[in-house]
């Protein structure tokens, strides 16, 4: 498969690495003289540490695949996906949509590395607006596969499911928004544990470095191979509903305390519950609270291996 | 040293594991005929669990330091520290501090792993109260070392400092609140993203699954190894200053948009600031967002090699 890369900054390269250690063919483009060849270096660079750390197989396979493209219009011919990665500012998205739109096939599907600006705020004036779509990654995608998913009003559901898919073909861990929402999900879900961090110190409770200690040597543990739900499904006998109906009262305390209306009325329970059931039946808790505390001792393991020098 | 264990449910036979791993003699009490008995068994049983997965080396030399006490006496004569973890409701708290402070020594401390009621609740009519706090662990703290250190009122600043270094040298990860709050600061942490987690469900943005997901192969990976401050601070050339200057406005609407007021104002960002350049100088910063790399691609090489059967 064809791929383009539109914007060799970090962000750039690191997607250039996902799609060639996958097998496809990646040109890479950037407006700026030399920008793409400095990227061939860089990417260059990573997929050797990769290799060497047992990541990928063969760093100069890949590497051949990555080449410098003569223009935009040479990046994305033929291309079946561009992922476009050029400065963040609402300006410079609507130059190069307006720029892809003038030279994209009628197939292709154009993904946006925005980490904020909705795509609704830059694909509205072009032809190809159903074909493009946020696909926001967390630098860098190589080593942290989760990307968000985000359409704009007029992206069509085709898009979503072929850029889905395309995702998981190359090992990325596709996530979907229904709609935009400023934040998209994950810097939401970071914003609000931010949000209480940064208060915990303001409020003189808590120092930066034991908040810090308190994630990475308590609750990051779980939530680096299970979300938040699944780790409260299988902290209560009875699963998510019964987590939810023991703690309610201590969480809408904790969430009001910040001005955060709780809402976990019973009816949303009961569709939290619904979901977490769909993906593994109640018989299954305590199997999985076993594979749990399995992955917790392989993680503990995992950590006392590897070199943590302090970081003062 | 002497540890007892006042209460031997899961909760407290996990502790009864970090103090005899540690090499500590462990009596265990249970008020329930037959409890401390069958804490035994588990307890012996998860040893031999981590000595499998090589987290322990001895596991019967372990198992051998733990006994069943004959009374609440008999578990605290001597002792150095307790450990009390039974049933969490104000009145058995109560009562079992009243039962402590009357057969307690004159140095002993005493830690209690209340989750939610804090120790002024049930403490303020013992006799020893300035050597109680709560000492909250995650369970099970085998596994995961943080422990919540949060002093009543009346709670001796001794106290604190002596607790703090008896956790270290077991192992644990102790991490101190200057007073009491509501739900401490772990599940305060979590109970701000989780209250993000299920709107995002309730608005209809996202899947519980994929929530999930946004965690688990993204947000959660770097929270393994390093705090939510650190995250950011690598995440910006200029360091945590620099991150929450860029981003603020973004985390003042997503913030905002739930009712929280973020108040990241010009003194609160140069207090973080300044405790995060004590912690790590700005002239290593890129020192560490390489070792952050290197520690992300060990954690993926581990992942990958993880058992990871699908949950449903």
């Amino acid at each position: 498969m064809k791929i383009a890369v539109v914007g060799a900054g970090l962000v750039g390269s690191a997607w250039a690495i996902v799609f060639a250690r996958a097998g496809h063919d990646v040109a890479v483009y950037d407006a700026v003289e030399g920008g793409a060849d400095r990227a061939i270096g860089l990417i260059g660079d990573r997929l050797k540490t990769l290799e060497e750390v047992g990541l990928i197989e063969d760093a100069a396979a890949a590497g051949q695949r990555v080449r410098v493209a003569a223009s935009l219009a040479d990046a994305v011919v033929d291309a079946a996906y561009i992922q476009e990665s050029v400065f963040e500012t609402v300006e410079q998205k609507r130059q190069i949509f307006a720029a892809l739109d003038a030279v994209v096939g009628p197939e292709t599907l154009i993904g946006s590395s925005s980490s904020g600006i909705p795509a609704s705020a830059f694909t509205d004036h072009v032809g190809c607006r159903e074909r493009c779509l946020i696909a926001h990654p967390v630098n860098p995608p190589y080593l942290i596969p989760v990307v968000e998913l985000v359409p704009a009003p007029w992206t069509a559901a085709a898009t979503v499911q072929r850029v889905r898919a395309l995702m998981e073909s190359v090992g990325q861990e596709p996530v979907e928004l229904t709609r935009e929402i400023e934040g998209f999900a994950l810097n939401r879900l970071q914003g609000l544990l931010l949000a209480e961090a940064w208060k915990l110190v303001a409020d003189g409770i808590m120092s930066v470095e034991d908040v810090d200690r308190t994630v990475s040597a308590g609750l990051g543990l779980r939530w680096s191979f299970m979300g938040p739900f699944e780790t409260i499904d299988l902290n209560a006998p009875g699963g998510v509903a019964d987590y939810a109906r023991r703690f309610r009262t201590m969480y809408e305390t904790i969430a009001g305390s910040r001005g955060v209306d709780l809402g976990w009325d019973d009816a949303l329970i009961a569709e939290v519950e619904r979901q977490r059931r769909v993906a593994l039946p109640a018989d299954r808790l305590a199997e999985r609270s076993a594979w749990r505390d399995r992955r917790l001792m392989a993680l503990m393991a995992h950590k006392r291996s590897s070199q943590d020098p302090a970081a003062g």
